[in-house]
């Protein structure tokens, strides 16, 4: 979408804030094979059901297959009247259990959930115990033995401010500009056996959580030293960072925007 | 089983700790109608398969359909010299991934895992915001608008004790003797929007924990005040107490025992 077609736009533009599952989905986007469900294709499907228009929606963080949401952002123009407060409850009546739609909002016609976004949060989940566990097998990658979260702290406060992080992104990747920043990386354990890692930072390569996640894995594991992360990241060579932890453990918690223009007195 | 049957016994007398999501069956036991999933058909079946022998499990809790357990206990007799260690591994990797047995262990060949229990804690999940979440929807039980939880602690502080429970068992119940001990009650917020009603207790009646959430509910919302509830224990009346919350926000946390005599140098 270019500048012009962003000026050019219907009489109102709509903000949701999105939690789902990802486990049965083939991740948000619309695939060319239309056979394989997408979070966006069941948003399309319900928007165009309450309102009758086929709106194009855009989302903060392409996530994909199989990985989760609990604060994915979306945006798409719409003639509807349908007030903010009632397009929840509107949508999830409609939606299907694993997708529900948390807040809507009436935004600037020139907001863009993707462009404007400042920042995001994502947590990628490891369960630390021998056994599997039933509530934790969707949302969580299983690791034994116990991992030594004093490495894996060490090797991720290498990972704060701003580098180039080729060593972190998918080979394949077609993005140029490689520099981003990260704010926060922290590990925290619950009493579930879980450690989360919490990853915040002004935007993220392709790949890139879930490869910091498999490599401090390798760090907690004695596999990688901690003390060579500042030369895994001077490589800029993925084959020296670790493997790529699978899409189940990494969910999108959260994105941060400017705040809004104040829009027909609905937002503060 | 009699006294007699429990002294007559195989060589070994094997203890395992399991969890479960129980969503997709129904209930613990096994059923007259054999087309309807429960647990108990599950560890029966694996148990088969793996010692070629038909065991009859034992379980300090019987869960109802839907309800889930991170720490149910079970106890069966065998001949099998799968030593304790090796056999969570082998059970899980025949058993559905939403059931998992965490811990084994050899114990007194008159171990029985129901009379046995000196107690047992369940938690009730209740989910206190306005949207649904897809990650909540099968372990608790969605409630708005905001419960006031302080009216739900002194609710729950009239609960301690030993009391007649009638008015908190579920009426057709076929028990005869209804005093229980409930040692403690409490209620947590976390961070993701839950309130958890954690009990314990040396017993509970059918439906009791269900119709203690469901009441507690009531306070929180408004419905029951709180200094009514010594009245309400003391009607004996099902119908004094509130409704019975449903069985999904429903876990059985964990079972206490004595401690166990030591049995061939393998326990602690």
């Amino acid at each position: 979408m270019n500048r012009e077609e962003r000026n050019h736009h219907p009489a109102r533009k709509v903000r949701f804030v999105v939690m789902y599952d990802g486990t049965h989905y083939h991740g948000f986007q619309t695939q060319e094979d239309s056979r394989l469900p997408t979070i966006q294709d069941q948003l399309h499907h319900v928007i165009q059901t309450l309102t009758g228009e086929s709106v194009k929606i855009i989302c903060a963080g392409r996530t994909d297959a199989g990985v989760h949401a609990r604060g994915q952002v979306v945006d798409f123009s719409t003639s509807s009247r349908i007030p903010d407060e009632r397009f929840p409850l509107a949508m999830n009546a409609l939606l299907p259990r694993d997708i529900t739609v948390i807040q809507a909002e009436t935004v600037h016609p020139d907001f863009h959930a993707r462009f404007d976004a400042l920042g995001k949060h994502y947590r990628y989940t490891i369960y630390n115990r021998r056994m599997p566990s039933p509530f934790q097998q969707r949302y969580s990658y299983q690791v034994f033995p116990e991992l030594d979260l004093e490495r894996m702290r060490a090797a991720a406060a290498a990972l704060i401010g701003t580098h180039h992080f080729g060593a972190f992104c998918a080979s394949g990747s077609v993005v140029k500009r490689l520099e981003r920043t990260i704010w926060r990386c922290t590990l925290t354990p619950d009493e579930e056996g879980c450690i989360h890692i919490d990853v915040m930072g002004d935007g993220f390569l392709y790949n890139m959580v879930r490869i910091i996640a498999g490599t401090l894995i390798d760090v907690g594991k004695g596999k990688i030293d901690p003390r060579s992360m500042p030369e895994i990241i001077a490589s800029r060579d993925r084959t020296q960072a670790g493997t790529t932890a699978p899409p189940r453990g990494l969910c999108l918690m959260k994105v941060w925007y400017t705040p809004q223009p104040v829009m027909n007195g609905s937002q503060q």
